[in-house]
């Protein structure tokens, strides 16, 4: 058979980042790994050509984990019948500066939830891969309005 | 405006659990956080009465990352249209012995790539907590054919 696994340039990865808006980050909170689903949006400066991605976030633990220990992973899927991808990347997270927030005005960042959330944070990210998987599921077939 | 964000019980967690396949799990790799889409299943152990999620993994990094650190998290979300819902649970991850992993036989544990994964990991929860959102999206509304 065919191999079942593709793997993604970067720049696929950063195109497909690009078409999604939700994704869930990994970060430390002390000595535990924590996980949280993130309403994210790329940016992109146009001096140094890097790509990053920004995010809205209220006190809490995840802004917490990051001033604590910046090493983050991100990972950002889609199942679409036959087909996933995953695009998972590593990183350093930060909360910007004051001066730097009006750089969160600037992107497609729409946080889904209507509660405050005064903190942006940057991951700069340090290393990008992604998978695009053919899948087998042949006990679909045998699901009626099976999802996906 | 109502509150946004309402928590679930922890039935209705194991319940969406149950509902769904594939997660992504966060874990310690030497001093680094990462993460892995991962498709999963639910035991459920009738003497004890607890529950815990399996897995099948090839010889990699996530086996690697939770022999030497058990310490992982775990998420499974879900957006449709106005709603969106997210569970997000800690424990402890451990390869099953060989005279355990006949478990992963007795659940609906379907690999969705067809590459070989011959161990089976354990996440045994410590803690499992559920958030549903009201979403606020109008920028949806002004993108046709917009997903999900």
């Amino acid at each position: 058979m065919d191999e079942p696994v593709r793997h993604l340039s970067t720049a696929e990865c950063w195109a497909f980042l690009r078409e999604h808006e939700l994704g869930r980050m990994a970060y430390h909170l002390l000595d535990e790994v924590h996980i949280a689903p993130i309403n994210y949006a790329i940016d992109h400066d146009p001096v140094t050509g890097r790509h990053s991605l920004l995010f809205r976030t209220a006190e809490g633990s995840k802004l917490l984990g990051v001033v604590m220990n910046a090493d983050v992973a991100f990972e950002v899927d889609q199942v679409d019948g036959e087909h996933a991808t995953s695009v998972v990347l590593h990183g350093r997270g930060r909360r910007l500066e004051e001066d730097e927030e009006h750089r969160a005005e600037n992107v497609p960042l729409h946080p889904w939830v209507d509660t405050p959330k005064w903190n942006v944070v940057e991951i700069e990210v340090t290393e990008i891969s992604g998978r695009a998987f053919d899948l087998s599921r042949p006990w679909q077939h045998m699901i009626p309005d099976a999802p996906r």
